[in-house]
């Protein structure tokens, strides 16, 4: 029964991944550098978008919002003038846990591919099932809070393993918590050997320049590794 | 296309109500009252278990532990000397980011149901689907941290919706946080009016013997209830 469902599994994976190179491709054709951006609830994804967004120079930037239901964070970003289009996994696609490359394709006609260079594509809350669907993004950023402990590399293996780049958030916070930065990195390495990382506080501004220049800087690294 | 794939989700959760029957009627038969414990990742359901189990009077706890991988929360609360038994969504259920009522049941025969009169289910780190997933629990917990944003309960509503009680933990940091207290309560009872609420802090200990006073009068209103 179990090899069933594994193989029902793997089937539903092989359709995404054909989707998300059709994504892809309209993403190529537009030239736009696409980032798929994860975390568990609550990790500050929104705000460390707030904090680089109004700040790319001529890099012009759009947002895809996935959550399960609500615009909370489109309205938060729409202030920034950026256009920020709502991709809601509720209740059109059953309230779904991750954005998949299906419900991305679904929102591409609403997107303006043409207008921007760089699409953001912030993820629902959640840190395993999103890391299981590639929706055609360029890069793989995820945001880990100090406050959720040190063993979440090891406990979410899948999510800090896909991923090209860890902001490691709410540093301002570490001299209140009995969070050990060694101990986060050395469990992050054990999952994702060397993957890069940038200490950073959304609240504080911290750090947050090291992630404006690498999204910055992303388009140029995907035309040599193209 | 929509509506099929809703009728599939519908039938999936109604073959789940069916199995969670079955492992409510085996609950009851062993007069085992049982606790289902959800949160996001890192929130501090282990700590929060930490605090109150080995301070449990004449009440013999048990725990399932549920996790995509890995023993970690298992190994952790060994030490307290309560019947742990862990319970992994990887591989053999596909690296499920929730716990569903037929691994709950898969687990049944590792579970000492004669020796405990209380079983605390550790579902796994997410808001969204552990809470569509009845697994035959009496009572229904959930953990928020304060450091995740007053904004949760909007947009998680489900999981917020569907619980007895709410742990709004790790307020020890709200003099570090911009964090609203009344706002997020002001959320909380938009989507679960008058939902009873208890502040607390694993790391300090506050307000955590109401936490345990709660689940050492569980069983006497399961009674009543019944």
């Amino acid at each position: 029964m179990h090899r069933v469902k594994v193989r029902v599994v793997e089937d539903a994976l092989d359709a995404n991944n054909t989707i998300a190179r059709a994504n892809r491709d309209d993403f190529d054709r537009h030239d736009v550098t696409v980032v798929n951006l994860m975390s568990a609830p609550g990790a500050g994804k929104t705000t460390l978008l707030e904090r680089v967004l109004g700040d790319l120079g001529d890099v012009r930037a759009g947002v895809l919002e996935g959550d399960v239901q609500g615009s909370y964070d489109a309205d938060r970003l729409a202030s920034l003038h950026v256009p920020v289009t709502q991709l809601n996994t509720d209740p059109g696609f059953g309230g779904e846990c991750h954005l998949d490359a299906n419900m991305v394709r679904s929102a591409l006609p609403a997107l303006p591919l043409a207008a921007i260079d760089l699409l953001v594509i912030e993820n629902v809350g959640n840190l395993v099932c999103p890391a299981e669907f590639r929706v055609g993004e360029d890069a793989r950023v995820m945001v880990s809070s100090v406050t959720e402990g040190e063993d979440k590399p090891l406990k979410y293996p899948l999510m800090f393993r896909t991923c090209e780049l860890v902001l490691v958030n709410k540093i301002d916070l570490l001299p209140h918590l009995d969070f050990d930065v060694d101990r986060f990195l050395y469990n992050l390495d054990a999952v994702h050997p060397g993957v890069q990382r940038m200490l950073v506080s959304a609240r504080t501004g911290e750090g947050v320049e090291a992630w404006r220049d690498w999204l910055l800087e992303l388009p140029a690294r995907r035309e040599v590794a193209a």
